[in-house]
């Protein structure tokens, strides 16, 4: 087992140089209060552990230079980020910076061991590198529900052969360090909250749009996952019930109108009936239509294409004036492949939740696309178990 | 103004004795975690303060007889719970216990002065009564949206005249207590926390349907009031586009289809129509109907106030199945006039939710009545300003 601090001033220490980057002693003693002989100790038993270090001189302050501390530059945190067709691997450094990033398509039915199996070989690239002297901590996150106190997936609709899978003891094992598993979503929420343009929201919404459309909810800067886990699964909120039959039995959910494979219906339809010659032509050239093809088309002027985004984008606006309503964010962010499809996706969301939210609940509130795209997932895997690591044991 | 406690351990021992009763000093350091000595500084300082005394000896646990504290009995706190048709002013004792309770028939939109007048008025007649040696808070609940820093109402639709009165410094002023002034859906969601369904539960949902529909929002046993302190307003969450147009200028809210106004509607509607002779006979005796009106008729087995009852339920049940799959609730209390409309209403409300939701998020909710009915608002009010009192200054 890697150090760990031993008590909350020492939590607080860490966090704060994760967050803050490197500071003087006499600027950390401000933000923590601490008298300077007790911050001594503190850092002294930091040094110890091995996960900070001294780095020079700060510029006086008046009297005697203060010396600047820094997280240890060995710290290496982990994170997978496995989605619904996609399998993501990083690593960090202690203030969560990605050292390297390795991305690929991988397909989450072919199972919990071939996956994971597969996640473990591309951190094997990375370790080959030489950007891993060791492993912290490692944060998964996975395109489904989670039991986060048992570390594992429970009944994950997209996900066979993964139901009840220990993943983070198998991971825990294979790698010898602390591993906490999350929905993809929470992991997305937490990467914008330590990277994105949620840095300094405490209460907010990110809606994923991808395969399935979830939403990670942050309450007070921490991930509210309700008393089951599952909070934030918006993917089967009734839009209409004379709407699509979706996978679920019900008629009408989110999903049904705008997840990836309602997307890929309504682009093919498009395709089909002659409504689309762009898509139609796209349909001709790769045997099936996805959310990259229907922005495509979009960028290129194609009617039918920009007409899809727009419908899609009402559903969830009309879904989202609700949760507005209800959860009152200081900020909502759109996320994930579909959010891809751009400013017409977003002007449509927007023209709806505006109208119909309370009026108090978007006095003040942006809603805005992720400028982190690919590197949520992994920046909030290394985010979530880099808190828990840098937490007192 | 009244004493305070000085320190964090002070304020848990105050909040414990609140919530737990009469404790013995050896009970006490079990639960905070002081020496002996430790406990007997905090102790002592809070008898000096008033705030406790000792309440005699309590059984021998194998060595000498440990002190039992209690709470002074001669703490006070008001609440001032402010309907849009009703005023309920109360006092209780440093333990929440009701020792008073007033209640009558007033109309919000007669404005803060009056309305504020009529309830200090009526905390005249407790004090009269002897129940009040001195005040030591005051917990206001009105009914609509509230800047809870600030305490004064923002914008509220139902209360014309009380758009920013300063509600806290001019009843602090009055009364030369600590005020503290939030919705009365807050309330009575802290009334639940304190004394009712909810006590053991962290994270749980109350929705009031009166006048209007509100919902209060716990998280992690404490109110969550959103960036703007409008979190809960769900009355105008859109329920079907081809809906009754609502008061707010939008089609298909859900208080469009079931506030107090629409059931008035409804039911006045089906006596017109004939088809409901017992609604006819009610109209005819009262000139208009209310809520009760329906509920009386359901219970003589009228079919049409029934399938008015359903009929909201069902849409009641269309909202709150997506706010249970975003939230993941513990518990979901149903409250206000409406809810006495009874089972049949739960019925309809749980069978929608239970269908409707994410499976994960339903699978131990509880869908229940509130049992405090018209004391969950008062309670909630000595709640809300004995946390406030009962910390550290």
């Amino acid at each position: 087992m890697s150090a760990r601090p031993q008590n909350v001033h020492q939590a607080r220490l860490l966090r704060l140089l994760r967050d803050e980057g490197p500071r003087s002693r006499a600027e950390l003693g401000d933000v923590v209060r601490l008298s300077r002989s007790k911050l001594a100790v503190e850092l002294d038993r930091l040094v110890e552990l091995g996960l900070v270090e001294g780095a020079g001189l700060a510029a006086s302050r008046g009297g005697r230079r203060s010396g600047i501390v820094r997280l240890s530059p060995s710290l290496r945190f982990v994170a997978f980020d496995i989605g619904a067709t996609s399998i993501d691997v990083a690593v960090t450094d202690g203030t969560l910076e990605v050292l390297g990033h390795v991305s690929e398509q991988c397909d989450v039915r072919q199972g919990a061991t071939v996956v994971l199996e597969r996640a473990l070989e591309l951190l094997g690239k990375l370790r080959d590198e030489g950007l891993i002297p060791q492993v912290h901590g490692t944060g998964i996150g996975v395109p489904g529900p989670v039991s986060f106190r048992d570390g594992m997936p429970v009944v994950p609709p997209i996900m066979p052969g993964w139901d009840r899978f220990p993943v983070r003891d198998a991971i825990g094992q294979e790698l010898g360090c602390p591993v906490l598993v999350d929905n993809d979503v929470n992991l997305m929420a937490l990467g914008e909250l330590h990277a994105g343009l949620a840095r300094s929201v405490d209460d907010f919404l990110l809606v994923k749009i991808g395969t399935g459309i979830g939403c990670g909810i942050v309450v007070g800067g921490a991930i509210y996952r309700g008393v089951s886990g599952s909070a934030g699964d918006i993917g089967h909120i009734r839009v209409d019930d004379d709407g699509p039959i979706c996978a679920c039995g019900n008629a009408g959910c989110l999903e049904a109108f705008f997840g990836g494979a309602a997307l890929a219906r309504d682009a093919e339809a498009a395709a089909r009936s002659g409504e689309s010659p762009a898509l139609a032509a796209l349909l001709e050239t790769h045997g099936a239509l996805s959310a990259e093809h229907v922005g495509e088309a979009a960028a290129a002027g194609d009617p039918a294409a920009v007409r899809i985004i727009r419908a899609g984008g009402r559903h969830v606006g009309q879904v989202l004036a609700g949760l507005v309503s209800f959860f009152n964010p200081g900020l909502v962010i759109i996320a994930g492949g579909v959010a891809g499809l751009g400013h017409a996706l977003l002007a449509e969301i927007r023209s709806v939740v505006y109208r119909r939210s309370a009026p108090l609940a978007t006095g003040n509130l942006p809603i805005v696309l992720s400028e982190l795209a690919g590197a949520a997932g992994v920046v909030g895997g290394a985010r979530l178990i880099s808190d828990h690591v840098f937490s007192a044991s």
